[in-house]
């Protein structure tokens, strides 16, 4: 096994060579990582069949399913790195440049991180899209997966080098940390010199074990305890249908709705209907049915409520629960958030401009919806055409990460003599 | 005294003021900020005597000299804050914008950073300065300054509140830390939740622990070990000039050049002619010679030098001293920066467009200069028009911190109900 310091020694020294690279061998190395998955398809299966059946004792089933790789999903790997072959090289663009009066021109261009380490949990998709993402921002990765996912990780990496070699490319652009203790993960975090960026992307546990713990320049991505605020003047059948997707869509996923707040002059006629919406309706036509965790003022309203407990305005749900609480304004809206987001998405709901304005001014998240549903909060969705996760922190970037925001800018300044 | 978390309390609370002020309304208190500063110069100035007094026993001349203000300093100070009135405000710019076929509509706006603390050592103009700065960039201020400018900074603080007074602002959007023990230092690095952004100003020891120690985030300043490599195509007037200039206009500042790096294939020709024009010319003029630490091909050719020691590569001399070394070529010499610059600014002087290009595609500092002075690295002179301080990490911000770089970005999306 090689050990933590060696993969991150040979990270370092393969960035020189990753800098130098152009756009059309980056794009021709990701179709090869591409084929080469596809190629290697049934080796990583069999890999994360042993993965699977190691862990199916241990893990609940959504972790089984998370961890589980079928054709399908290897097909979708493949195509998740093709889909960055299009996108723009952000290594190279020039962000902002001017020439002084004096001659002296200054360019401001867009550079990579360097070494890009990634901690997860057991999804292997994430491997392969963390690989393709670092090499076309011009990073060089360092990989540490869940102990679970080790073997798919392993197989998948393995053919993606191999991808590599075939367009004569250094196979250590991409690096696997072959000790799945608790040590490398350590030793990442504390590796000073050597890793530029560290993005952890998994559960909350690990994201502030990163946070408090690391030395190394950190980017947090995750939590979304996501509000949608329904204002006094809001369109009901448009708050209806907004709450119903942003709640149910998808609930699993970092930009699902948890809270839901209603200004006091409509509640006793909204949210009677949010609840024959999301619990009633959804009920008769055979749907996840949405139970709701009330403040005292919308539990007597909701049939489906139940009195909200001293967390479930701070919680996560994930699931098919909706905390509901009665505000006095736009400005208590914006006051809850303030002391209950993780700053992930929230929405607000109105036809009332200046309740808008405010809302849109004062809350302080990575994106704020007038009108819209929070689960727009995507790469895909806000135009970046990818991401490698969701920044809920205000350093370098918020909100989706896609490949610009794995790069770092410099400014390159020519003169011809130039002295101060 | 007010705890440190009390201070830090008031300054979480101030934000949400200082997000809903319109530029006007900044500039306005700009401007009184600047006028109050004048108008109580002499309580700053008995004040500051206080600190010179108590502190002169103890600091070196450099150090006293850098702690004493004067009516002209003061004067310099409220001029700095006056000329913020005129830049463009980082707050609201549209950074990007575009509209989904569906009629989605996406913004990226700029947004303050919410409460930026700054961790400094005995310059007061630095108080001055960086409540102005925060101030337009829409952030709550927590200022915490060496003890030994304690008195001065108390009273450049007062009299900028009472500025924030006269055009009705709300005085906790500037706070000084009154306890300047290392343990007020160490609650603003662990402050998750209040602190934004922490910005450590002042020598390597305080620079390295913030980085070590800080749970907030961190944008890391000032050490610069700045390169200047000669190659073998270069105008050797050109050269000689440059490296005069990045050497001795100004040695104690952290854009100096402190290495010079020369081509074999010139070194006999060039280095005598360099010693000439740093040593033996200078001293004719009644200058500061320049002494010279010199590896082993470089020693026998010039004069003045005397044979480098092992750190001296890795040395921010801040003084008349050039560290010099032969290398091979302009690979040896990127080689030599990635192993001892400090990622601040290097400088090719070359007229080789291959060796140019190479050397600023692969030199991974913040500014990197062909043919010029590294002595530009500088927030007025790259057009920011002011700064904060200079980073040298690659997270964020990079070289020149200006208002732009204070501030953080959020995503406003407006529907008409839209849905995923």
């Amino acid at each position: 096994m090689r050990s933590t310091l060696e993969i991150l020694q040979a990270a370092k020294q393969a960035t020189a060579s990753l800098c130098l690279l152009t756009t059309d061998k980056k794009n021709a190395a990701l179709e090869a990582m591409a084929s080469a998955l596809l190629g290697a398809a049934n080796n990583i299966l069999a890999a994360n069949a042993q993965d699977v059946e190691a862990s199916r004792a241990r893990l609940g089933e959504v972790m089984v399913d998370r961890l589980t790789l079928t054709s399908a999903r290897i097909e979708g790997m493949a195509q998740g790195i093709r889909a960055l072959i299009d996108l723009p090289d952000p290594v190279g663009r020039v962000i902002d440049s001017h020439t002084r009066e004096d001659g002296l021109r200054i360019e401001k261009i867009g550079v990579p991180m360097g070494v890009v380490a990634i901690i997860y949990e057991s999804r292997p998709n994430v491997t392969s899209d963390a690989a393709a993402l670092a090499l076309k921002s011009g990073n060089v990765c360092v990989l540490r997966g869940g102990k679970e996912a080790y073997r798919s990780a392993a197989a998948i990496v393995k053919a993606m080098k191999s991808g590599l070699r075939t367009v004569g490319l250094d196979e250590n652009l991409i690096q696997l940390v072959e000790d799945t203790t608790r040590e490398s993960a350590t030793t990442l975090m504390e590796a000073v010199g050597y890793v530029d960026l560290l993005i952890p992307r998994g559960g909350a546990g690990l994201i502030r074990t990163c946070v408090e713990r690391a030395k190394v320049p950190v980017i947090q991505t995750g939590t979304g305890i996501c509000h949608v605020y329904v204002d006094a003047s809001a369109d009901y059948d448009m708050a209806l249908s907004i709450l119903e997707n942003a709640k149910t869509s998808r609930p699993s996923v970092c930009n699902a709705c948890e809270v839901c707040l209603v200004h006091k002059d409509i509640a006793a006629d909204f949210l009677p209907r949010l609840d024959e919406r999301l619990a009633t309706l959804r009920a008769e036509n055979g749907k996840p049915a949405v139970t709701f965790r009330c403040d005292a003022a919308s539990l007597s309203l909701m049939p489906h409520g139940m009195a909200a407990g001293a967390d479930d305005f701070d919680t996560e749900f994930l699931d098919y629960i909706l905390a509901v609480r009665v505000v006095d304004d736009v400005q208590a809206a914006i006051e809850h958030i303030a002391a209950h987001s993780t700053g992930h998405s929230e929405a607000i709901i109105s036809r009332d401009e200046e309740a808008i304005t405010r809302f849109t001014t004062a809350v302080d998240s990575a994106a704020v919806y007038v009108n819209a549903s929070t689960r727009f909060t995507d790469g895909g969705e806000l135009g970046l055409g990818c991401e490698m996760g969701i920044s809920t922190q205000k350093l370098h970037a918020r909100g989706p990460m896609g490949l610009c925001e794995l790069t770092t800018y410099k400014y390159v300044i020519r003169g011809k003599g130039h002295v101060r």
